[in-house]
């Protein structure tokens, strides 16, 4: 292992890749969008380049305007569940929601994925910021986002506790004495909350990990103490090195407020590449994924980023900016000071607003030959804004191929990147620590 | 295809085997209890016999007396997702309550499985009999026998809608014209019930099998009326031919009552032999297995049955007998009755009853030569009282061998079990229709 600090990088799957045209461009694999072994074959390329995870986004309801888009919700348990069956060392990150599940169910479908893929299993823990999830839940609405957070809190002190429910020698499991558990060593937890009662202890053996990887993607301000106090790994949405510097310095002080070593949380922005072998063709290949843009749909994701339908407007004019009030931010608040910042930086007309979104839904966009994007990445890495990144490929299979074969030999002659993994568990590959259970030397227990 | 009517065979995975202390067993995998290759293992072997099926059981709480049992919860739709991606044909069968889930969530868990082993999900409908699932979810108390049925009937009637609601034609993913869903084929449901309040549509299209498999295990009165309207397939435990030949009369006569095709429903009682070349042979088997019981774990078995606690009494003195209050039955309510016709044939004593049942938990426990399994095989199929069986090898992996190695090639000599498959679907092994969408023709939709 190097002695040198080095990037964590992710493999962020979406269907067809990022870029909301993705699915029209005839190099995407469109139509194996339900097909598992594509996304077998996504992860096994991703772990022969040494990445240290690959993640699934989720939420429990139809996305908007699915006529348009191949915005489609594979079930990341189930998915990755059939990835670990191919894979042996790359981490596994799924997407929950803790407003729309219950923590026993959640810690059971966690726990099983740990123990499936030998200690591989992230939970990238959100509350939903979809407000039609709810009415797939008999809620009257969407609860708000305060009093989500609120329940996400306790919902986490809960799995967690459901995972060191079981001490680490629990599991005995000796035919010749017939001790199957060590029953002092199993532990209820006898929650009582606002939001939950649950007693425990969990129907299965600790993970491998202690606890699998608890990851956060909300960068509003209920989400950064969140991340703060929970996280251990962060995506987050910048369009600039600044204001990922200004993110990164803020977590990283806010952790130690909770007694956390600062690098015990990895911040890792999303970047989405269009590799050229110039500028000049770079640039072409992303006017050619703009032309396949189809407005109807873009407008639908800018209306769930600000809360302000603009269908009917001139996609040529400027963007209304009158009509936004930054005083009741709506939609998903993270993304939706994102888009104000860039239109009174930029001045676009909705055109040029959506183009500048359609790629990576309001994360970095850059185009350039493979040493520019190095540079770049290692600018962020170096410079306070970034431990690593979650790689969104505006296309696949294709727009990975060109990162891992153009960006990631200059990363590694860098020696920014590892040339081999060097531990087993997604924890090992994030250098993160793998947790005593709370339970530990206490002597209340089950039996 | 033989034209002949042909036997269904699942197998039944318990970690270590069916007996209950199959874990000690010299020849069980009891030390692989979290290994998922294991799991695999068997699956492939199954399939390479032509099983129909793979089972796994399940409850969202820690087993009783876990201290002397191998009786440990794998998470079912996530191990099975892992088996789906080493396996081709054999269905895939997994447990999940109605009382401790959301619809959503679970008709997408389900729907998921199925893409991802190309229609092979089956779903073992409970509504969950251990007291202590209550605890981990916030409910004062274990709701009752019937109001766990009324949530259940609804519960099914939202999943099978959400399956539904993409229509088989919604998914067009056509990147020339830019459509990738027809959204006049994508609908919501808008249910609106005594326990759910559901608008879906479901994220993702309709799974591969239309709905997944329909299966049920309970056999109280509330669970044959249940199992009468919604199964396609039924586990029952019963240990006398003539109970196996009153359950699928009673059965396939109340399936008329709802419309429904006797040869749509599946009865498929579990079996657990112990194999021998002579009877001799198979009952020292099956003496070896029941001298590894342990009394404090089977006397906890036999509680969660009967409701009676029979610690602190002789073994080998008579079963109480008047301590049981048939009017008012405890514990799993079609097993009670099951435990109660022994008592009442049989006179057991206490110890004689507890190793009766340590075979399979009330399932039929038969020992013998070969021809004596197949026989008996025979006898129920062909006496109206079984279209197959769950087998429940004594232990795992030996157990299984010995039945598919000597048991299998008779049934198949005398054309009673199938020598390929012939589909490549659950719903193709066991003979079941492929549902429509009940929107197919609707024109309500999302767009």
């Amino acid at each position: 292992m190097s002695d040198r600090r080095q990037l964590a990088l992710n493999l962020f799957i979406y269907p067809g890749g990022h870029h909301e045209a993705a699915w029209r461009y005839k190099g995407s694999a469109a139509d194996r969008v339900l097909d598992i072994s594509y996304y077998q074959e996504l992860a096994k390329r991703a772990e022969a380049h040494k990445f240290d995870a690959i993640f699934f986004a989720d939420g429990p309801a139809l996305a908007d305007n699915v006529r348009y888009a191949q915005r489609f919700r594979l079930e990341p348990i189930t998915w990755l569940s059939a990835i670990a069956a191919v894979t042996s060392r790359i981490g596994l990150i799924a997407t929950a929601s803790t407003t729309y599940m219950e923590p026993y169910n959640l810690a059971r479908l966690f726990a099983s994925l740990d123990h499936i893929s030998g200690g591989r299993a992230g939970w990238n823990i959100v509350t939903t910021s979809a407000p039609q999830a709810a009415q797939n839940f008999g809620l009257p609405e969407h609860p708000p986002h305060g009093e989500r957070y609120e329940r996400a809190r306790e919902f986490i002190d809960v799995v967690t506790r459901l995972w060191d429910s079981w001490e680490d020698e629990a599991l005995v499991n000796d035919p010749a004495s017939g001790i199957f558990a060590d029953t002092g060593k199993v532990h209820t937890i006898d929650h009582i909350g606002k939001h939950f009662r649950v007693r425990g202890p969990l129907n299965i053996s600790r993970p491998p990990q202690g606890r699998p990887v608890y990851v956060q993607a909300g960068s509003s301000d209920d989400g950064r103490a969140f991340a703060a106090r929970f996280a251990e790994a962060i995506f987050t949405a910048h369009q600039t090195l600044a204001s990922a510097q200004e993110f990164y310095t803020a977590i990283k002080r806010q952790a130690r407020v909770f007694d956390r070593s600062p690098d015990q949380i990895k911040v890792l922005p999303g970047i989405s590449p269009f590799i050229g072998s110039t500028q000049a063709e770079a640039d072409r290949l992303q006017d050619e994924f703009n032309a396949l843009i189809q407005p109807e749909y873009s407008l639908t994701q800018l209306r769930q980023m600000i809360g302000l339908d603009l269908s009917g407007f001139d996609l040529d004019g400027p963007f209304p900016r009158h009509l936004i009030d930054t005083q009741s931010a709506q939609g998903v608040a993270s993304r939706f000071k994102l888009v104000i910042d860039i239109v009174d930086r930029e001045r676009p007309t909705i055109r040029q607003l959506v183009q500048r979104l359609a790629g990576a839904r309001g994360h970095w966009v850059i185009a350039g030959p493979p040493e520019k994007i190095a540079d770049n990445i290692q600018a962020w890495f170096e410079g306070g804004a970034a431990d690593g990144f979650n790689v969104m490929p505006p296309w696949l299979p294709g727009g990975f191929d060109l990162f891992v074969e153009q960006v990631v030999p200059i990363l590694r002659k860098r020696r920014l990147f590892r040339d081999d993994y060097t531990g087993t568990t997604l924890r090992d590959h994030y250098g993160l620590t793998r947790p005593e259970s709370i339970f530990a030397d206490t002597i209340q227990a089950i039996a």
